[in-house]
């Protein structure tokens, strides 16, 4: 499906000139209940104790398109950042790579601020400095923070509300792979889907992140069935984890499949693809089942905005009219969390989460670590689904001497990406402070 | 709405004279797992012990359009009943008279073969004959019994896995009244919808058959609040039943008194009216929330047929795309009891009910009972909304020195029927055996 060829090339970071620059997440939206992460810029008056400059890194989309418009760069200011009441500035250490910072590139995820902007929804680190009113978090706490956009940087401003305390013997990769794709599996497979035991689910692009993810929480149940697509590599990574029936989307009909081991479907489809991936989840369904729709991977082909397939996604899109549904007796759903704003039954799902990370019910998959310096790579090989688990971007700069530490866990794909281990000439300021 | 004038009159029986005449629902779909009630008429070998003819009572819907269209007649055959193997003869003791009877006459219930064909999905009565390889009822066991068509009349032939043995303490009419309403309430709520503690939940129609044993089932479930909408002079009946907030849909905006209350809106809405009302339906969800519709009500305004009622409903129909639904977090589903052919499915439910009832959790309330002479008065009541609980249809010819056994609990609305005691020129030859 994809045929242009990614960018391997890495851009070198842009230095930063002037020091009162707005900060990239500015423009985020202040939704109720999620205000996004910034960095600490604010034009407030500052106290005359604390003049150091701060540097950070900070990957920038500078425009809609390919790779290359995720661009590294380093700003500088020469204020401290200025906490408000209720605030904290943690120093990131890991971030998540999702499915929307694709389509954000792309210019199609419609939460996203227009560039420049700096995208990101998850990340971990450690507090580094607290606001007013902040009570149950000190400086030193280990935390897995959340925000609309803006967690792609070295340091940022969130509303302690967003931030959670990671358990110690979570690593801050973990803790970065966890929120997105955990709350996501989570809300659709306990809150919007009803799983029982006994029930079956489809579970489309099983060794992606949520893919995982559900399949652990499936295996908090008794007794459930998963059918689960992938590649046919991937397989034994997947049943390893509790997928129950491995199915090969590229070589075989996976209605069909599903239909030769359960003729009456399955009870749960969930659904990232869109288009008519989403029509033959409802044709699976039993009575009573539901399809949870989560994304339009099938929206993202090549690297760059493809219109004639989002015509095609949408042109497949289910169309429901209510007279369907009672006439076969099922339910759609859909489910976007960066569409929930609700921080009271997202702060319960993560307490949840962490209750049953703690308890080793479930267990954060990385599929492999990219520093800023290779955002590029990181897109692509989610892009092409090479991916086993979660892509994580880190902070830090890369050392010149240090191997990649990526695909670990996915070796039969490693020689896929192109890393080039081209010199970034950059000035790196961050970590100052 | 409604301004056709409902005739009261009511049809004399028309005495069927070929004794060989087809069974009336002998149309009806032979889906699988779901045979409908027949007469039992067939063509086979009659052994030669009994002979012996029986006759009857059976309401028969001869057209589409107004009250008139439902006649009673009394059929007879020289023939006793022929069982298959699986079947049993029961002695039908009370009927209950649904919407989708309703929608029936009108033409507008795609399910109904075309008439004439005797309506009636669900009934009670005594087991009069079981054919081979019944083991588990016997003559004498009092059952609900449930069809797609067909059981409205004296006698029906229905597979055994259709009845289920009632308590003891259940009355006839409660056993009729149990199965349609109370299925589609306990599907909607717990299969579709997920109630849980601390749910919220609209229940249109909130005095009608579904909406009372709606109501009752969120009484089993701890601190479920229940909005539900009644014209004023049923609150305090359904609030003694168990509704939260009673809201009369007909002097105020049922969606600005819910968010007065609940500024957030509910988790769930179960919706019989279809139309605009889905659509506000949709609007008052909360994220995770679910709608349920499950009728179109508003479709039926006067007695016959109203294109424009129902071009004005599916005009206002919710039109969904995922996208909509996916920025909304919110799920859509239908229901619709007839369309659900999983046996399993109902039975298990069908058992689940009778133990709520037996732990007298549940229990069904009869807003009247009118004798088969009195069907057209009975949809009238229904038509109207007048009925609070389950209007109830009795085979047994109407005594004439007997007082109309109706509206016992509705005191409030009965002068709105116009009750005319015409007698009825019938030769009832039904109960000969």
């Amino acid at each position: 499906m994809s045929g242009e060829e990614a960018p391997t090339q890495q851009q070198p970071p842009e230095q930063e000139k002037k020091p009162e620059d707005p900060p990239p997440a500015a423009d985020a939206p202040q939704e109720p209940g999620g205000s996004p992460a910034t960095p600490a810029v604010e034009e407030k008056e500052v106290k005359a104790e604390e003049e150091k400059p701060v540097s950070w890194r900070v990957l920038v989309l500078t425009g809609h398109g390919g790779y290359d418009k995720v661009k590294l760069q380093v700003k500088t200011q020469s204020k401290p950042p200025q906490l408000k009441a209720g605030e904290v500035l943690v120093r990131v250490k890991a971030c998540g790579l999702n499915f929307a910072e694709l389509l954000g590139r792309q210019g199609l995820y419609d939460l996203l601020p227009a560039p420049p902007v700096t995208m990101g929804m998850e990340g971990s680190g450690v507090i580094e400095a607290v606001g007013d009113d902040v009570e149950d978090r000190k400086v030193g706490d280990r935390v897995i923070a959340m925000s609309r956009c803006g967690m792609w940087q070295e340091m940022v401003v969130v509303p302690v509300n967003r931030t959670f305390l990671m358990p110690e013997e979570m690593s801050f990769e973990e803790g970065a792979a966890l929120p997105v794709n955990y709350l996501t599996a989570y809300m659709m497979l306990f809150e919007m889907a009803n799983l029982r035991p006994g029930k079956s689910v489809l579970v489309h692009m099983a060794a992606g992140g949520v893919g995982i993810a559900a399949t652990q929480l499936c295996q908090t149940i008794q007794d459930v069935t998963v059918f689960g697509t992938a590649s046919a590599s991937k397989h034994e990574t997947i049943a390893r984890g509790g997928v129950t029936h491995p199915i090969d989307y590229r070589t075989k009909d996976y209605v069909e499949e599903i239909r030769k081991i359960s003729p009456k479907g399955v009870d749960i489809v969930l659904d990232p693809l869109g288009g008519s991936d989403t029509q033959k989840g409802f044709s699976l369904l039993k009575p009573l089942g539901i399809l949870v729709v989560f994304g339009a991977a099938n929206c993202v082909t090549g690297q760059k905005k493809n219109l004639l397939a989002m015509a095609k996604t949408w042109y497949n899109q289910l169309s429901l009219n209510t007279l369907k549904l009672m006439q076969s007796n099922k339910a759609v759903s859909g489910f976007h969390l960066g569409h929930l704003s609700d921080e009271e039954l997202i702060s319960s799902a993560m307490f949840k989460l962490l209750e049953l990370y703690r308890q080793g019910k479930i267990k954060p998959c990385i599929d492999s670590c990219y520093h800023f310096e290779e955002v590029a790579e990181a897109m692509k090989r989610m892009h092409e689904r090479q991916n086993v688990g979660k892509v994580i971007l880190l902070p830090e700069p890369k050392k010149e001497e240090e191997k990649p530490k990526s695909a670990a866990e996915a070796g039969e794909n490693e020689g896929a990406i192109n890393k080039k281990e081209e010199e970034v000439t950059e000035e790196v300021k961050a970590e100052t402070d």
